[in-house]
């Protein structure tokens, strides 16, 4: 099968490698869309996100659907020949984070396109057959990849609090915080404001839902007396802001990643009795993005901004510096 | 003032009463619409709720809105004149349910239109200056009237856990029901089934957002395995089905008045660790409430089926009766 | 190797069978102490439990503890000689209820001595190796046994909400009850109060930490007015009256078995808004049974009031009916 | 009456004021005796404590317990006399913070001792009559004034979600961490790990019930793997140790007030989804810092380890600086 391998930093190549074979309780998955993440884009450029470094070849890609091709030992073989979204996990079962319901936090995880682990940027990959979510027939390929980037979105959402009348901030209008704005409003936001400098990038959050943009340059974001605050930038400025304006007891959750220490204003945070915490990841989210989508509350499909073959890879990695780019989607297979 | 008082079990009669002077901290408020809620229907005819029992002329309604007259020593001045929602309950801020946030269960609440505590079908009531609460210029009287029973609605999902994604299952398409039904999806629930016997009351529910629709008598509402349900029935047989229907660690919030002891199936609540509780009016609801209404995501003006003058209220508490009725209004006063 | 194998309603019989081979993941123990459950003596007498019913020989048992003898593939052979307490379920990890934490509530759980799964009265049995707690030196294999019922008090001090200055109402002075007794004060309760009709068990309730024990025939139980009630008796009248005496927003906890059906007094919990739930046996306690058994917060040792060799099984079985009994235990193998 | 005010920075002067009346709804309280907390010591030394500045004469002391003597309109006659401790709050119940719950948070707090309010060094306070909790007979004046520090331990405790079986690590064992340490094990925690730099601080920790004590200078801190870290230290270094010493999904809570700014490894908490707040003094804790302490599950009294006059007030501010001071306490009146 093929595989387009990150072979040096700034360097992808096309290469064959054996088919992989499902273990017991896996299945194959042939895949057909990859949504491309600025973790790809970042290791692409950089070989390395803090203490993970691709010391050797890597396939990236951890945004992934496709259809079922074979199962192993103890899978219903019923199930070949279904369209899934792929929850990019393997986490162990038996450690004590999975046991309490955050297999994300197992120390054991082995997830996609993570240095030393393959990712989805290749015509087959296994997956433990509980992480290959069937899909609905409306549900493109497409969407059913950035089931991904939604569940970061889920997660967020859920640890910020948000439900309905929430009034929340989110910082950076990229494609993290473009499907957090979409979330938020499927988990009843009524307002929600998103911060961003670049006016283009405002204006495609307008379109996705936001109910008001600012930028925060010009903007007194800290006056804003948000119920909670969502980081999708990683920029050092936006966090300290945003955490300024939240209302007492209200939520800081951060998921852009960026500065290894923030210089954050602990008092703020005492005397607001602000709580603030951060996403890695996501646990039991595919179901409820199923949900969303199917439902019409979120659209992915409007968030594909640029198409490339497996082959072209390379250029869709770096399809976030086209101007007006949300998300690029690599299409390893055409049709169903 | 005018008044329509209920001075015995059937019998509704006009009477002049003085009008009242707001106390410290409340304000006085010219009533514009009045909603009609079950159990004032439910005073009315029988004269009792359970343990509370009417025994001298009482004043109906507590579902109201109105414009602040007056207002009382150490009130702003500057809100003679504003628009509002009576939220339309009178606890002691200084017991140790208010403290802790569940001003609903202080045991000294009066509350409107309770027995011995006079309610809204007349011309002026006071209220907690906190507990009249400013309205937007694009909020009718009508819909700022029935914040009152989307208050409930509102604390039943929160009760219920509703959040995005969620399946629901509420029984009853009476006017909790719809307004729960509306607030379902406000919240986020991506499948709202409504059960009732009453086929044109299903439609109802249809047109205000359920998913589904079921006639219990004819579908296996036990094999539907929700997240939660909501029980705005109050029916014995309806309950019993509806905790039946819920997936384990799932949720059962009874809403709805019927018997006294209903014969639940511990075993099930066991075996599958269900959490039951109810819903006794509401805290902190009035600003969610508004946020849904002005954000479009519950739609009240629709819900008024009839309108009457308080000459008529009598009229008004009956309209229940009218087939196609979900909620009669009380015009106390016209215009702005 | 030996098992004491309930054969028909009322009569065991020594048996042997082969040992059995541990699996992937799992381990062999081999059997020291056997805690005998009142549903061990209820499937003794009875032949079933609800729908659970015995159609074949079963071994009974499912508090148990030993020493690890084999181990299946994947598991740290280092583990062989270890002296462990065991969970005795074996869920499916990948179920939606395993992945949320809840393996409890896990469909396709095969749970010790529960039909058709065999349980501990044996000289061997496998478990999965993360369900073979290891346990410190200095806890006894009869303590360890004790884990289980442990365990059922945690997780229902855990939904009762217990923390520091709890007022707790316990029904039932039963070996369940006495353990709960010991988890509420460990869990920070600083009153509990102990209902029991048989006035030795209030005394025995005393004896591990009631702070007060009543007489529910003669004591206005109803007018507590407890943060959380636990029913450990499955008496009707019970849940009846600790339901009553439960103040505004507290819980309810059903763990006692009993009726189908109860007439519950709805209106109560509505007006109440208390949150009832019920206990289905328990996930992730063992580390927090260990905890508490280690740091001297709980006593089990003092529990166990009768012994019997693994012919005795079947005494064992009836001793809950000798005076003053609190826990028999089953001794399979003798030493470390 | 008197009281023993700070006039300028560094500068305590006994003088003669008017004694206050209680307001509708409060109650005169005699003062018996005053806890001096960090903060009273720290207006004294610099004259602020961040945005607070003391401006005017001010009377210090939060920490307080007394008699009644007289009470407002409303409040009950049959109070005069009673002892009490004071919750030194003043909140405007109606503010949206204090009808949810966290009147601590209300905008509009009037707390003793906090410029520009005066606090209890003085022979007579007006409080709220539900902010003057009566105390058991057997709960000395000097423990009831120490409910205050009490109860931010509760605040953290809850907020940190220590439960039983917790492992906690405690930065500082002054009078915070101490305190800290007993409620930490009254919510069930069997592990309380205290580090702090200062060998006599560490003994009156074990004293108090911590179960281990570390160096943080020796002690290799950060691979505790806690599951909850609250800092009492207010010390950059600690925070930061601190935070590495949670597992994932742990918590932190930031009590010891420090540098405006904290470079946080917030990776750290993004991969480990710490939960992190602070606490701004407490809300409803009076009611279980009572039942701690009539339960015999804080030791107040032994935290006493010096006594002053009101007179004595200044040299009281400074005992902190004398070795083994845990906590000094000015006895106003004598007696009963």
């Amino acid at each position: 099968m093929r595989a387009n391998v990150l072979v040096e930093t700034g360097k992808m190549q096309m290469v064959e490698r054996p088919r992989p074979s499902p273990k017991a309780g896996e299945v194959l998955v042939r895949i057909h869309a990859v949504g491309v993440c600025g973790s790809d884009a970042h290791y692409f450029r950089e070989g390395r996100i803090g203490p993970y470094v691709v010391n050797a070849p890597l396939v990236l890609g951890h945004e992934a659907s496709g259809r079922i091709a074979a199962v192993g030992v103890g899978v219903d073989p019923g199930r070949i020949g279904q369209r899934v979204s792929i929850e990019p996990q393997k986490p162990d079962p038996t450690s004590p984070e999975s046991k309490a319901g955050r297999y994300n936090l197992c120390p054991h995880m082995e997830f996609f396109a993570t240095p030393p682990i393959d990712g989805a940027l290749t015509d087959y990959v296994t997956i433990g057959a509980d992480f290959a979510h069937p899909i609905a027939d409306s549900v493109s390929y497409e969407a059913a990849a950035l089931f991904e980037p939604l569940s970061v979105g889920i997660a967020s959402a859920q640890k910020a609090g948000i439900t309905a009348g929430s009034r929340v901030l989110i910082a950076g209008a990229g494609p993290v915080g473009i499907v957090t704005t979409q979330v938020a409003k499927a988990f009843g936001a009524t307002e929600v404001i998103v911060s961003d400098i670049d006016a283009a990038r405002r204006d495609v959050a307008l379109k996705f839902g936001a109910t008001t943009v600012v930028d925060p340059r010009e903007s007194d974001v800290r006056s804003l007396a948000v119920d909670a605050f969502i980081d999708a930038s990683g920029a050092t400025a936006a966090v300290i802001d945003g955490i300024h304006a939240v209302r007492p007891a209200g939520t800081v959750v951060l998921v852009g990643m960026g500065a290894d220490e923030i210089p954050l204003p602990v008092p703020i945070i005492q005397n607001r009795e602000l709580v603030l915490t951060g996403v890695f990841r996501y646990a039991n989210t595919w179901p409820i993005a199923a949900a969303l989508v199917a439902g019409g509350r979120v659209d992915l499909d409007s968030m594909v901004t640029a198409r490339f073959s497996l082959e072209q890879s390379q250029e869709a990695l770096v399809a976030d510096r086209i101007p007006g780019s949300i998300k690029a989607v690599v299409i390893v297979a055409e049709g169903d």
